[in-house]
């Protein structure tokens, strides 16, 4: 039973996220701890997929999220717009010194070879941490506005204690109105604080409510069995993951699976794939993927779509996606690395 | 009456600051809400002294503060290291994202002629606001290894509620072991939420307790009036500050007054002083200031000092000075701008 | 008589405009002809205006414009989502080398004291430049989206023998549906090849059909008998320009002028503005005025915005405004540049 | 029978190249569509070859080309300059917008791993394109000044109706006076809109005149067989050509192959070869073929060095070689990568 | 018998270093010869173990440099401050154009693939080839602040004629007081101007007093047989070396080995290393190591430590390290190259 | 009487210099001892001139000089192409390490306001220190080749104690074959080692042989009077200065005055001309001024020129002019400061 999704005539957006989008800084080639120069960018686990899909994909797509009112937050907002997707945002009252309301910061350094990529987030007291349910009118963007379909994870569910409770009042607006619920587990230790695996970077969960536990890329098997288990227990229609094996941080092992009723849906597996910067790489898989249902096409372009289009985003600076469609769909005929020009 | 100071075979420290060491991003010659890329610095008003004591005028100096241990604190260290002042850091266990404990970051663009300067700090929750008096060893500091000036400020105590008692403990072992203790207002509204008045840049008083009152630099004689009420109020030796009129951001008024035992002390007035990054001047005019104390000349010396540095230090990117004694000896003499080579 | 505006609620867009967006090259402190490195902005005369209303004046404006369907034109497509305005792109195929079709370039330096600022433009064969009168459905936008300001000018007609036909289509169907017109004449003799004075910026009349002449900056009473002339022969309701005196690349004199219903009113003159990059200091000044008619404030206030704007918008790099509203207030209001923190 | 080249005191110059010069835009590690900084290079095929042949081989080398007269024209002047190669340039009266004439521009990104270098030419109207047979005085330069080599190629012929007409003119002048010609068919889809194979960089043939065809790297034995069809029918005396097979952008097999006088010779073949910046590959293969010529190597020794500083070249961003002749003779020796210092 | 090593309670210093400091200059990702900008970072053998023992290890460490007292002296005097390492410098006065006395200058660009790293040191007439033995109070360092470890090397004595007689009476000071003295060769044709191979970088030999001999990285047999030989003629506890193959610029094999007491210990083998900047691999071996004996761990522990510190110094610009302890132990666990967030 | 200049059909150079070319190290808006980064350029006030005359002025200009033969002379040898100086050479091999011959290096930053420009020169031991008379064949250069001007300078004579022989080898071959001679007196205490008087930038004394006074840029009276008694006693034609009044590092007044055939000839002053790098002033004044006589303009407009040309090339970073004749000539007619587009 495919996926029913609501026609775009229906819909003034595509796709809608909820989560929070924090500025980047990026020291190069040189460490966090040593630099004396950041390259700044926008990022965010839920916001970079509706940024994919708007700016590789070419779909309509918004953001929900909050920000402190400040040249920081401003700064969040000119990178947003630089990125295309519709901006719902509330903006919170700046107190002057970040004591009360603040905006994300995320240092990332990428990596080389045997020294992993490293993050450093400062994400505690910020505005969207502090958001509450009746904050949106959930109504009136998935009712009267309309959306095709609502993506939100587990990064934004573990920014506070009441954040669960937003993406709960969204979601349930959404299923209200024929919405497409997905749901990024995203786990990471540092938020949740519970749990020990790590590497995993995206496991999408359609229709998703309380799922919280988390898979290991190390073997496709496993995964599957976890998967059926999953599936037993809770209303999935679809599930998918990438599969990572960090060689170093240059090298990766980069596939990705799609369970779609019933049935196991593999990307194509690329071995040593080469990885300028690995962040984000998750989050444009599932770019990729939603990318694949709202566009028709069976599971298995969806979850090639999303896997080819993961491994482009690795190629670049930055959270987020810089390629464009054409150079997904070449990628996934399996033209070579020639120069086009 | 002059300042009694310890000589400095009876210390180990010329000088010891206590406050916060923030990381200040600058976006060069864009502007914070739009810029992509920022250089980095230390800064803080009470640190930017003791930097300035050792690196252009060579004592010894050391900074008590504390940092979340994470990259971006270790970042702030290695910029301390650079710096030359000897670090006295509690290091507080990071939690991961900044929830409990953050390192203070300061985001300030330069402004340029009818454009001001502009600042976002960003300093909630950091490891220092949550000092206690009792995390340092006070009597370690102040009388086995023996300290000459004892530096704090207004910003460091107005980071919380706890940290006046800090400050209070380490000036309570200073006096006791005859250090001389000085007190930069820094007055700041986003800090203290009270008061109008935000453009004076320093104000030292010695051996200050209570002190809230804060001065425009509107007028000389007004600002004369106002120490003559104040220091028949309370018992300080020295009362001095900067006299910045700034026309545009590009182009300050600069002077300096000191009151020194019944008499006022004025800087050369120099007209159309050409800026280019002001922030760190008042703080550059007080480590100047107080080589002039340190180093046994009169008050008329220490102002014209402090006046000069401050102005050198308002030069170069950065809050902090970047100039040699040299330097400031010549431009004290009235050495011209030519170039030396 | 003041100026009718069509109210917020029954149009989609507050302000529209056509014209060319070029991506700008600056070489920092380098000039064009031995640099090694150049930023990219994008800019032009009636785009700066929409984005201007947008990221300063929190207004919703579109902008009309084509661009050549190549990574250079996506690049151009990537600034204009930075600068937030709504795009209505019409997409022409490239052919691979920029023989049929190409977008605009304008390689810009900013210019130090004695030495001008200097610009070499390279927009032959644009995508823009082949727009036809039917390439946009203007009834639609006009009519059934509704636009309150439609904002044309001098540069986009120049740009070919068939752009002014395209501006004529547009205004036609703006009139119709009640939305006030501005041009910007904006005269460059490189694109017009004719006349001989080059250096006003922004010469803004309302409701102009064929209006060719221009004026020099130099003498304001010289200017008010010109704009009574011009006024005898059409009928604009509102007429007005900037008054600069470069005195050398880095000070400026700057004024402005407005004539509306028969009066003069005359901007607060700034004698040796310090300026970082003249270029957009016209378009700024537009986009404040016509800010100040859209807000329902009169022609002198409006006159002060906008000169206020552009005075601001020179402290930056590139063509476009990085100030906000509040700014805009306070330098109306005569704040100093004293530093917000 | 070895070619006959000109002994060097008979002539000014060992070699002569005609054709465009372009400037070349660089994001870096960004992506031409989403970078907010280029660094600039020259390059163009034919040139390419005459930089390398003086900057890394030490000859005596001249370039034809036009311009337009202005600050773009004169930066691709003063990289010219660097580059060393005496310059004939037409310069041509520029319009200030570029509509008669242009100066040619080429975005190219140097691609990463499965993301492959992508290429963005900007050179309609162009001076060179316009150029006439008679705009040089071809009979002064190979007659009079005395040329070894002339170097023409198919990316030049493929400007314009008008540029083969211009190459066979110096190609009939160099004839009459015994220069060597070499043409680089260097075919590119976009330039010729005929044909459909495009990763082959550089194919050298000597004397040629009408050569259309184009050869697939793909395997070393259909290459030859061709070739012998090819001079079976045309009286080439060589004919080269590298064979590259990009296993990705950042890692590629990279060979050469020489045929002369009914011999094949073969290059060392290198797998797996890491590369920076491919853009220019072929042409450095192509000067260090024409060295091992003009310095009287045999055909091995010039396929080998050829090869040896085709694959240097790449090891460095723009287009153009950064090495020396050291280094390629210590490359042609099998000496590994220690640091030499 | 192991290494007797003073206790930190009894020494102010756990390691110093004796040696030049460089100021280095890095061309990025372009050449020496054709850059038109550098990055600087300070280096020297003997210091960069002072400094990766500071700040990977935390130890307190020291260095005895001198110096031109100018602007350049001032400038790796502030790269040293942030190294960490408190800083005994002996200060020449300047002659102001570098004709009796200089600073040492190092132009090193890291290679890439093929293209070998390349140096190019400028460092005649520096101040501390005028080092004498009584420059510096040896008795007050050894004896009266005490000094755990003190590390030595060939690069400082090929400096001049005078330096082996400054190296020798600080070892004998050293000795006198209970030091462990290490030695490190660091072998260089361009100082030494005899013998012939040149790709070990580092041969720790512990209270050497003439070994002159040098280590080919070819076979760990040869190597272990020569060590033997080596033991047998000098009375040596410890000789270590690193195993290097460069494959590329890019891509090292990388392993160590340490004899003591007559028992040989292999770190682990890492085979097809991926190296970002190479200069400075065998400085962070030998801190690592040392640090392993400072801290009482075995023989294999450090020769481990020493492996893995180099391998991870290799992966960012500069000579000098930029990882932590935690991130040094980690590798030596195994953890892969996982993200840590 | 004119000057007597031997036609361009006479000769291949118009006009040859003989000096040190440095390596000029920029630290932009930092300073020498604190920054991370530099710009480089070449740099040398004799070859400035020959620079100065080929690419502003548009003659053939070649330049005698001595560079050691590693990387960094490469490196001035690639700025030297740059610049379009035909280069003679004397390349001096090298020693691996910078003790027998090396390149001249010069840190110089440019200085803001009160802060003066500073310059740390590294030029002992250099190759064209130890250049000898007959290292260069000054018979073949004045005499087959034949040189209209032949420029030298008093920084070559003070390079170490043979230069002054060069240069005199050099004079008299000039003056055998009517080649004007110029020399600028361009004093540097830190060079010559006496005298007190350092802001002169530039005094041209035509055909001199001893002069080694120098003048203070004070009084256009005294200066005038000294050139009076010098002219008495030497047999100069032609005597010219630039008078630079340094009120601050970045607005200095600025005029030049030029003594002929008894006659002075005295260029506008331009009052608080705005400085961005001062350096290399001189020297384009005195290629101005060259040019002037060169191209048979009289002194007047020769003065005016050189004026005009030094206060232009002021306004860029670098030693070395970037503007045009076009743009001097445009200064000398008194154009303002408007921007060409």
């Amino acid at each position: 039973m495919p996926l029913k999704i609501k026609s775009k005539d229906q819909c003034r957006w595509d796709e809608l996220s909820l989560g929070e989008v924090m500025l980047r800084f990026d020291p190069g080639d040189h460490r966090i701890a040593t630099t004396r120069r950041f390259e700044v960018f926008e990022g965010g686990g839920e916001y970079n997929v509706a940024r994919g899909l708007k700016r590789c994909f070419g779909l309509d797509t918004a953001h929900v999220t909050a920000l402190a009112d400040n040249p920081v937050g401003r700064l969040v907002e000119d990178l947003m717009y630089q990125g295309g997707v519709h901006q719902l945002v509330r903006w919170v009252p700046d107190d002057g010194v970040g004591r009360t309301v603040r905006n994300g910061l995320n240092f990332v350094e990428r990596g080389f070879g045997i020294r992993a990529a490293l993050g450093c987030s400062d994400r505690g007291h910020t505005a969207i941490s502090q958001l509450k349910p009746d904050d949106f009118d959930w109504e009136e963007i998935f009712g009267k506005q309309g959306v095709r379909w609502f993506h939100a994870g587990g990064i934004f569910c573990a920014l506070s204690e009441g954040t669960p409770e937003v993406a709960a009042a969204a979601m349930k607006a959404a299923r209200k109105h024929g919405t497409i619920v997905s749901y990024d587990l995203n786990y990471r230790d540092s938020l949740w604080k519970f749990g020990n695996e790590e590497d995993f970077s995206a496991a999408l969960g359609f229709e998703i409510t309380g799922m919280d536990e988390h898979i290991s890329s190390i073997e496709v098997e496993a995964f599957k069995q976890m998967i059926e288990r999953v599936v037993k227990e809770f209303p999935f229609q679809v599930v998918a993951t990438t599969l990572r094996k960090a060689k170093t941080a240059t090298v990766n092992d980069w596939g990705a699976i799609c369970y779609a009723d019933g049935v196991f849906y593999e990307a194509k597996n690329r071995e040593n794939l080469e990885i300028y910067d690995r962040v984000g790489g998750g989050d444009s898989f599932a770019s990729g993927l939603i990318y694949g249902f709202l566009s028709g096409q069976g599971p298995q372009w969806a979850v090639e779509c999303g896997a080819a289009h993961g491994a482009l985003a690795m190629t670049t600076p930055g959270d987020t996606t810089m390629v464009t469609l054409k150079e997904v769909m070449q990628l996934m005929k399996g033209s070579g690395a020639r120069i086009a020009r």
